[in-house]
C-alpha cells in the first residue's frame, strides 16, 4: 500500500480559482487558535515527547474511539500496552479509517510537521514512521514551542479553570513581553466546574463542595451564600483579565436558563452548602444567575462569550469509571433549547449587556436554528457581533465544515467569519487550519468559476485572507 | 470593483439540458404568486415610489439584519437618516452580503427590472444606481403595477386580516373585471389575530378584546361567547369568498392542536371576554376550534389552507419595542409537532373535510418530517392534494430551493409541486420566481445529463412548466 | 416517450474509478438480505406469480402512496378493480414518478429479473409490459425462488412473530440441509407485539390479551404475571435460535426506555391481565424489562439486535379502519430519544451484556445524533459492533443512502459496514442492493479521483466488496 504522495500541494484544491485563492490569500495566513486545550504548562516548560504514542495518541479520543470500533482491547488504547505496541495497533486499523477525518488528519500531520508523504500510515509502515517521527520529536524544533513556531501560530487560547491560579500563563505573558517566546499565550475563562450540574446526586454534592474550596481559596473569598459565590466568580474573571483572558467557555447539553431566579438560587446554592443534592430546576436557577453574570461581566470588559452546546458525555459508565471523562465515550444530545437561548440573550441585550457572542454546535440538526437565532441580537455596535463558530468535535470535518460554511453564509455573513480553531489537546492539530483554509477556499474557488460568486480576486481573496486570519485578530482584540 | 456582468444569460444553469430546460419550458411562463405581503393599497393605488429607499429597503428586514451584522447603526437602518444616507450604508455593506442570497438577490433585482447589470453594488457605485434606478422609479413603467406588468405577473394573493374591509380588493376585483388592470389580485384570509396567542398576559387580553371589536364590526356580530366569535369567524370566510379568496393561512411556532375543545373552548373564552389572562393549553383549546373551523370551511368553499410553521418571532424584545414585529428579529423554532399536525389532519380526513394544504416548514430539520406526514394524507382526490410548500423565510435561498426540491421529491411527486411564490413584502420580488426556475431547471438539467432522469425533454420540460405555473393554475382554481 | 435504454451498464456511475469499483469489486458480490418482510411460506410454496400487479403492487404501500397522491381512486389502488386496472392505473401515473425512488425502482425492477429496459414505464408500455412479465412470470425462473436465484441470494432473513411457529422456517431448513434450495432462509425474532405498547386503550388491551394467548400457547407457558411472561418470551427466543435465528428486530416510534422498573412493571402487568388500561408510563415499564431481557439474550447467543426507531404509524385512521397497517399513511416522529437509548446500551454494557446491534433511523434530523451515540458503546470485542444501519424506508432512496454513508463516514468506520438490506415485501425488491452498490461505488470512485481516497482498487474495491457481502457474512455468522 506504499504510494505516489497523498497530500498534494493541491490537496482539496478541485479548480484553479481556489487554487489561487488558497495559495495567494489563505497559506501563508498566522494562526490565531482561539479555542483549544492545550496544557499551557507543556508550552511554558516547552516539552518535548519521548515519541509518536505520547504525541499522537496520548489523549486523543477520536483515535481511541476508531480503535474500540475497529475491535482493538483496551489495553492497546489506554491501558498497560507499550507506547510501540498502542502506535502499531493504531497503524493497523488507520487504512480502515477512510473517509473519517482521522484519515485525512493522520496524513495532514504526518506530512507537517514531519514531511513524511512519501507512504499511507498502515502496519507496513509502522515501524518506519515511528522511527523517523521520533527521531525528529527528539529536536528542538519538534518541542512544543517549536511545533507550534514551525505552524506558524501567533496566538493561542488554553481553556482554564477559574480557580486555576494561571501560574504558566504568567510566566509565558512574562516571556511574551520580554521577546523570548514570540506565540502570545493566553488564558480562557471556563467556568463549567462552577455551574452545580452533577449536584443532583450526593456525590455530586461533594465533589462541588470540595471544587468550592479551590474556588475559594484562588478568589480569596470566604464563600458562604450565593453573594459570595458571585463575588468569588466575578473576582476570578478580573483576575483572568489581568493575565491577558479575553474569552470565556461554556459547555451545555441543552442550553438552559431561566429569568429572575435569584431568590430561588439562593435558596438552592444554601442546599448545597448544607450537604443537601438539589433538583435540576435548583441547578438551573443557580447557572442562570452565573450565566447572566458572565455575560454582564464579559461585555463590561469587552470579552467575547463562547457557548458549546449539545453534548451528551460520558455515555459508558463502565468506560467512565475505569478512564475518566474525555475517553471518547462522548455523543450529542436532542432536545430543544432555542428558546431559553434567545431568552438568555435577550434578557442582556435589554439591558445593553449582550457580549461578543461565538455558538458552536453539535447536533447538526440544530445548525439552522442556532445561526439563525443568534442573529437575532446583531445590534449594529460590531460587525460581526454574534459569531456562529466553526464546525465542532464530531462536526470538525470536511462536510461538517462545508455545512457550518454553508449555514453561516444563508443566515448570516460569511465574510465577518472570525475562522477556524483546533479545539485541541495535541500540539499536532495545528493542520486542521490548514485543512479548514484549503476547504474554503475550494468553496470559494468553485463558486467563482461557475458564476455563483464575482470572479474578483481582490474582493473574494480578501474575504478568505480575513477570514483566516484578519476578523478573528479584529474581534477578539488581544 | 466594476465588472462584466454578473447575472448573464445562464445564471445558474450549468448545463446544456438546463439551459434548454429554462429557456424552453420555464422563463416565458406567467407568475402565480399565490403568497404575498403586498398592500393591495399600493396595488389599488398604482403607487409610484420615490426612491429606492423606499421600494428596496422599506420593510425588508432581510437587509435590515444583514446591515445590523455588519455592524451599521440603527439610525442607518429605520431610524431618522435620510433615504439617501441609509441607501449609501446599505451599497457599503452589500459586497460583504456574498452568499448570502441578499447578493444575487440584490443582482437579481437591479438587473429586473432597472437593468442594471454592468456594475456590482457597492459604495462606489452607489449614487450611480441611485440615480438611474430613481429616474425610472418616476415613470410608469415602474409604478406597482408597472412593475407587475414588466415581471410578467398573472394572479397575487395578498395576506389579509378577516376583519379587513377589503375595500382595496373590491375596487382591484371590478378593475379586474373591466379590464382596466390585467392582473387578478385576490385577498387571503389570514385569521392569526383570532387565534388568542397572547391571552397568556394582561396585555394580550387587552389588545385581543380590542381585535374583537373590529372583528365584530366587520362581521356584525356581537361576540358574547365562543359560538358567536365562530360565527363572526365563518361570517367573514364567506365575504373573503365572495371578494375572491381560494385560500387562507396561518402561522404558528410549533403547531399545536388537541382534539374535542369545545367545551374547555368555551369556558376559556369567557374568561378573556371577562378579560381574564388564560393558560397555555386554554389558548390552544380556543385555538383548536377555529382551526377545525377554518379546515371544514376551507373543505366545503374548495379552498387551499396554507400553514406556516417553525417561526420564533420578536425574539429581541428592545427592538419590538423600538420598531415592532417583522423587524429582523425574527428566528426558528425547535420541538416536536410532527402528532399534532397528524391528528389535526385525521380529524378533518375521517369525516371527509379535510381541505387541500401547503405546509411551510422553517426549521429544515423538520423538511423530511412535514413532508412525509403530509403525504399521509393524500387520498387520490386531487392531484397533489397536500404540498410541501416551497422553501420559506431562511429557507428561500439556493440551497433551501434545492433542499426544498430534494425533500419533495424523495417524499412525495415533485411533478405536481405547485412551485415558487414570494412571501414578500416588496414589488421588487419577482425576480425570486425567475431564480427559483433557474434552480430548478439546473437540478433536472443536470441529472438529465448524467443519467438519472430521461433525456426527454418533452416529459421533463413539460413536468417544468407546470411546476412553473400550470400546477398552481389547476390546484388553487383562481 | 419511449427511448432508448436507461438503465445502462453505468448507470449511477459518474466516474472511471466508479466503474472499476462496481464491476471489479461490488457487481458479482452475493446477496445477503439480514432484514426482510418476505413471506416464508410463499418462499417454501415457491409461489408463482399470477401476474405484475400481485408480485409488484400488492402490498406496496410506496406505489399506493405515490397512486393516491397523484390522485387514483382507492377502488385503482387496494379496491375492488381488476388487476389490470390497478396496473394500467399505476402505469399512468408512474411518469409523475421521477426523482422519487419509484421511478429508479421501477426502471430497475423491469431491467431485472424482467429484462425490459427499451421503453419507460407509462400509459403506452403499460399492455407490453404487462405481456410480456405475466408471460415470463409463468415461468419456473420467475417463481420465489427463481427470481431469488437470478438475483444471486444467499441469505434471506425474514421478519417474524415469537408466536409464530416457524413451520415453514423448518421446511426450508430441511431443504437447505438437504441441497434442495441452496439459498439459506433464517427467521427473525420481532417482539414487537409482545411489548404493550396499545394498552393504553381499552381495545389495545383486549388485543394485547388475544395475543398473550398465542404466545402462551407457542411457549407453553402459562402466563399469569411478569415472571411468566419473561419466561415465555425466553423460551421463544431460545426456539427462534433452534430454528436458526440470529437476529432480533423492533420497531419503535421515539425509543423508550426506563431503568429498574421490574415492580412497576409487575403491577401493570397485572393490570392488564386484570383487563384494565393501563398507563403510558406503564407501558414503558413493562417494555423496558422485555427490552433489557432481549439485550441480554441476544448477547448470550451472539445474535445482533436490530432497532428501527423513528416511524410515526397508521396516521390516517379512516385507511386503517378500511385497509389496516402498512397501507402507505405512515411517516416519522420528531421528538428526543437519544438519552434514553444511550442509557439502555449502557445498562447492558456495564455488566457485559450488550449484544452486537444495528440501529436504523427513520427521521434524518437524528442521523448523526445516532450514528454518534452508538459509537460510544464499542468496546473493542468486535470489530463494527455498534452499527449505524443502512437508510431505512423513505430514506432508502439515492440522497437517503449517500447520508448514510456520508454520516456513517464521519461519524465512525465506514470499512466495517454491513451494507444493505431489502427491508422489502416484495421478491422483485433486490435490485436495491445493486442500487447501493452503485451509489457507493460511485461515491468512492469520485473521491478517489479528486484526491480525497488513496487511487488504491486493492484498499478501496477491498472495502466495497466487504461492504457488499464480507462484513455482513462475519458480523452475523449465520
Amino acid at each position: 500500500m506504499s504510494t505516489q504522495r497523498f497530500i498534494t500541494e493541491n490537496f482539496l484544491l478541485s479548480t484553479k480559482s481556489a487554487e489561487k485563492l488558497y495559495f495567494d490569500y489563505a497559506k501563508n495566513e498566522p494562526i490565531i487558535d482561539y479555542h483549544c486545550h492545550l496544557s499551557p504548562r507543556e508550552i511554558a516548560e516547552d516539552r518535548q515527547f519521548e515519541n509518536m504514542t505520547q504525541i499522537w495518541l496520548g489523549g486523543d479520543h477520536y483515535k481511541w474511539r476508531a480503535m474500540r470500533a475497529a475491535g482493538v482491547d483496551e489495553f492497546y488504547i489506554t491501558g498497560q500496552a507499550s507506547d510501540w505496541e498502542k502506535f502499531e495497533r493504531w497503524a493497523e486499523i488507520a487504512p480502515l479509517t477512510i473517509r473519517n477525518p482521522l484519515f485525512h488528519w493522520t496524513m495532514l500531520e504526518l506530512d507537517r510537521p514531519f514531511g513524511i508523504n512519501d507512504r499511507y500510515f498502515n502496519k507496513d509502515t509502522a515501524k518506519s514512521v515511528w522511527d523517523e517521527c521520533n527521531s525528529k520529536l527528539a529536536t528542538p524544533e519538534f518541542s512544543a514551542r517549536g511545533i507550534m513556531r514551525q505552524m506558524n501560530v501567533e496566538t493561542v487560547c488554553t481553556t482554564d479553570d477559574p480557580a486555576d491560579t494561571l501560574e504558566w500563563h504568567k510566566k509565558l505573558a512574562e516571556e511574551f513581553k520580554s521577546g523570548v517566546f514570540g506565540i502570545r499565550v493566553l488564558p480562557t475563562f471556563r467556568p463549567d466546574a462552577v455551574f452545580p450540574r452533577f449536584c443532583t446526586s450526593y456525590e455530586g454534592v461533594v465533589a462541588y463542595l470540595q471544587y468550592l474550596t479551590k474556588l475559594s481559596a484562588a478568589a480569596d473569598v470566604d464563600i458562604s451564600n450565593l453573594g459570595s459565590l458571585r463575588a468569588a466568580f466575578a473576582k476570578r474573571h478580573s483576575y483572568f483579565h489581568e493575565v491577558g483572558a479575553r474569552l470565556s467557555d461554556c459547555g451545555f447539553e441543552l442550553f438552559e436558563w431561566e429569568p429572575s431566579t435569584e431568590t430561588a438560587a439562593e435558596k438552592a446554592f444554601a442546599k448545597i452548602l448544607s450537604g443537601l443534592k438539589i433538583s435540576k430546576e435548583e441547578t438551573v436557577a443557580i447557572s442562570s444567575v452565573l450565566l447572566s453574570d458572565l455575560g454582564r461581566l464579559n461585555s463590561e470588559r469587552g470579552w467575547a462569550s463562547q457557548l458549546h452546546i449539545g453534548a451528551m458525555r460520558n455515555n459508558s459508565s463502565r468506560v467512565y469509571q475505569k478512564i475518566g471523562p474525555d475517553a471518547g465515550c462522548d455523543s450529542m444530545v436532542d432536545g430543544s433549547y432555542g428558546k431559553a437561548l434567545s431568552r438568555y440573550f435577550d434578557d442582556l441585550d435589554k439591558v445593553g449587556r449582550l457580549p461578543k457572542t461565538v455558538v458552536y454546535n453539535l447536533n447538526p440538526s440544530a445548525n439552522y436554528l442556532l445561526a439563525s437565532l443568534i442573529a437575532n441580537f446583531n445590534d449594529g455596535s460590531y460587525p460581526g457581533k454574534m459569531q456562529y463558530g466553526s464546525g465542532w468535535w464530531f462536526l470538525d470535518q470536511k462536510n461538517g465544515i462545508e455545512e457550518q460554511l454553508e449555514t453561516l453564509s444563508n443566515m448570516g455573513l460569511l465574510s465577518l467569519f472570525v475562522g477556524m480553531l483546533t479545539d485541541s489537546r495535541s500540539f499536532l492539530s495545528y493542520t486542521r487550519h490548514d485543512y479548514f483554509r484549503r476547504i474554503l477556499c475550494n468553496l470559494l474557488g468553485k463558486e467563482m468559476e461557475s458564476g455563483l460568486l464575482p470572479n474578483d480576486f481582490e474582493w473574494i481573496g480578501g474575504i478568505v485572507r480575513r477570514i483566516c486570519y484578519g476578523n478573528a485578530k479584529e474581534y477578539f482584540q488581544f
